[in-house]
Parts: C-alpha cells; structure tokens; sequence
C-alpha cells in the first residue's frame, strides 16, 4: 500500500534531503529504516528536495510498502528507529500513484534572521545571524515586488537547471518574533536555492549595498550581481506542503 | 578588573553549569578558555547553578581578570574559543567584588511544554514533550496559588538542602506559542530544582493524576507525594537575572 506521511528533521547534521553514497541524508536514513523495519528495499519520495543544512517542519514522503502496520501507525513504529533529529509526525494511506512532489500544489519555507552582534546557542540552530542595523522596510518593500508569477531564472543558482524558471509566489508575511525576524514564502513550487537567493537579495537591500530596484531588476531577468551571496541554509526550514485536498491523498 | 557578562548556552551536552572533574560543564569550559585567553587561572562565578541539561539565555557570570582587553570586549574576545552550545553575549565592567549569585535580586525561568504525539526535531531540544489533552486552566489556577513568600520546601529536591527554604515567587505567566505552552517564573531565588519539582506538580494536575489542591498542600508544607515526578531539563530555560540596577554592577 502506499503511505503518506509528514516528517521533520533538524538539518544541521543531513547532507540534504536527497540520497546520495556515503552521504548522511533524510532519504537515505529514512529508507535504511523503513528497509529494516519492512525486511524488504522501501524507496522514498519527498515533496521538497532541501539542500543540506535546511531544516523541515512539515515535509511530505510517500512510499509502498506491506500492509503489516496500519498506515496511520508510522510515527509509532518507525520513530523508535529514527535518529533524534528525524521524525515521522503523521501519516496516512494515500492513493496507490500518490507522488508528494509532482501533486503539491504550494509550499510554505519560513527563514529567519538573528539580529544580533553575538553568537545565541538557543537561537542561531534555527536562525541566519545578521548584524543589527538592517533596513528592514525597505527589505519589506522589495519583497513584495517578487510576488506574483514570474520567471526567477535570476533567484535560481543551479547552473544545471533545465526546463521553465517561471514559477508562481502567492505570498510574502514578514513577522518579528521575539528578537527574530521571519519571512514566510508562499508559493506554487521553488528553484533550487530560490528561497535563499531572495534572502541573499533581500539582505544585500537591508544592508544598503543595493538598492530596492535590485529586486525589481532581478524578477525582470538580469542576472544576480556576483556580490549578492546566497543566503546561509541554517535560517531556512520547509514548514508545510500544500495539495488539493486531503482527500486526494487519503484514502478511507 | 572585574567583569560581569551575560551567558547563554545550550545546556543538552553539558552537564550542568557547575565545575565538575571529568564532566563538560558550563563553568568548567569557561574557565578552561578564559585561561587560555588570559594566560593565567580564571575563576567564573554564576548567577545560577543550572542542572545537567538546563538551557540558559540570560545566565550572568563574574570574573577577575588582567585588563589585556576592554570589559565590552569580551563576546569578540572569546567567542571564537568557546563551543557552539556556549557564547558570550554582553559583557561590561563591574565593581571589584561584584557576585553575580549574591547580589541578584530576580531570577526568571521558562518552562516549555510541547504537547504532541510525535517527537518534532524542531522543538523538542528546547521543550519537554507532554501527551495532548492536559487540563491547562487547572494547571493556571493550581499555579497562581505559588505566588507570593512560602516555605517551598515541598519543592526542593536536594535532601542536602541547608537553610531557610522561604522563597518569593513574584509572578507566574502563561503564554502558548504555537503548538507549545510555556510557564514563566519570577523569584527572588529558586531551591535546586524548584522549577522542575513546579512543573511536575502541576503536570500532576493537569494530568487529572491530583486535584488542584495537591499544590496548595504542598505549599503549607506537605510532602510531595512519589507519584509527582520531577519534570526533565529540556524544557527549562534560565532567562534573564536581574540586579538592582546596571549601576550596581557596571562601572563607569
């Protein structure tokens, strides 16, 4: 039967999501796993290849597995063999063809900023740590000009990238937690390392070394300035994966 | 000089904050870097001796060093020496016998409950994980009855204990934070493990395990019955220690 399941995991120590030889990755500990726990080869499918060192809250697997636990007892029979920084949350009987990538239909990443001088181990897990003193309306600005369908070619950073870079972001919410400052990404499906290529952006308008047009130019093709780094993956996690409706994925 | 600072640390790996032989302890790899950095023997004193596994945001500490490098200066200094799970976060210069543990007026503890079915990686390194379904007016009520100056005894867990155990409590507050309950408390000091032996009352409580009562009898003196558990260190954190005023302790 096929099983669909939430999973979360603390990216510090995971070379990415995908599997790859002699790599510690989520789909590789997962499927060693489910491989053990089945007694036969189980295969995982992921909604969302995150890149190492990027953390989950809410991704969503699929595998086809034998009928010998419930599908909705996942997160009791396989956490006890998971590793304490990857966890089963849910999960359910999908449909037999159920693919979690190819049928989302959005995800949401949240990455967030540390503004501080100095190092907080209770915090920086989670967090990208910036120097206070960042031009966070202007940051606010700029970023609503990325919402809407366009093609982020210039927010993608994968040389090898094939097929359109036109892709749809329905949402951007800033928030302030605590000392904290959040921004939630809402959008249909992400280039690689599209989310920290906005916040790579973004920060280089907080700072002052662009100005907020640096955006605008960005969403209408010309390519990122070399100066413009890549976001850190530390302050990225993918909180949850969209699709239709649950009942397309589950089955009573 | 004297110079007092503010610490925070990841309390997972260590083994409380208090110097022990061959344990990793707060105090212990603060010394060892201090004394590198200084090239002669450091002593830190703290505000507060946190157990094995208890986090700190605001754990403020006190040491007598050359003046090789400004009083400010100390996260710049250090902080590339220490550990990721410890840094030092503000640092300026006291008065010569400033004690960080003596002359605190107010201590503040936050205790986080994360009431899930599954382990969440994300959270449970700075939460204890407590099955849905508590009864959280029961605890809040329960809860309001330790404000104020009692003999909290009951509440200690050190057989050892020697001295008044009369404490103030001046505040109990309640927040939920997402999927997560936090208790915060305000002392002017706390017995060993006060905080825990708090929560696993009330948990007790909120559990249906023991009427509300169960809390108002241990303050006037009556044992805490076996059943209580002492609730675990990972939801604890140190939050802030506060001082008459900075001009008590920071000097000009």
């Amino acid at each position: 039967m096929r099983i669909a399941a939430i999973v979360a995991y603390d990216g510090t120590d995971f070379a990415g999501f995908q599997r790859q030889a002699a790599e510690r990755t989520v789909q590789g500990v997962l499927e060693e796993q489910l491989t053990a726990l089945y007694g036969a080869a189980v295969t995982v499918s992921g909604a969302g290849r995150t890149d190492a060192g990027v953390h989950a809250a809410g991704q969503v697997i699929a595998v086809t597995v034998p009928e010998t636990v419930p599908a909705e007892r996942l997160p009791e029979a396989l956490n006890g063999l998971l590793p304490a920084d990857l966890a089963v949350r849910r999960s359910w009987r999908a449909a037999d063809g159920f693919d979690p990538r190819r049928e989302a239909t959005a995800r949401v990443y949240r990455y967030t900023l540390a503004q501080d001088r100095t190092r907080h181990p209770l915090r920086d897990r989670y967090a990208t740590r910036v120097e206070p003193g960042l031009n966070v309306a202007a940051m606010q600005a700029a970023s609503e000009r990325l919402v809407g369908e366009h093609d982020f070619g210039s927010f993608c950073c994968d040389n090898g990238q094939t097929g359109s870079t036109r892709r749809t972001l329905y949402a951007v919410r800033w928030a302030a937690v605590e000392e904290r400052l959040t921004l939630e990404l809402v959008g249909d499906s992400f280039l690689y390392k599209q989310v920290r290529c906005i916040m790579g952006g973004l920060l280089a308008v907080g700072r002052g070394r662009f100005p907020a047009e640096l955006i605008e130019r960005m969403v209408r093709g010309e390519p990122r300035p070399v100066q413009v780094a890549v976001a850190p993956p530390t302050g990225l996690v993918l909180e949850r994966v969209w699709y239709e409706a649950v009942e397309a994925t589950e089955r009573a």
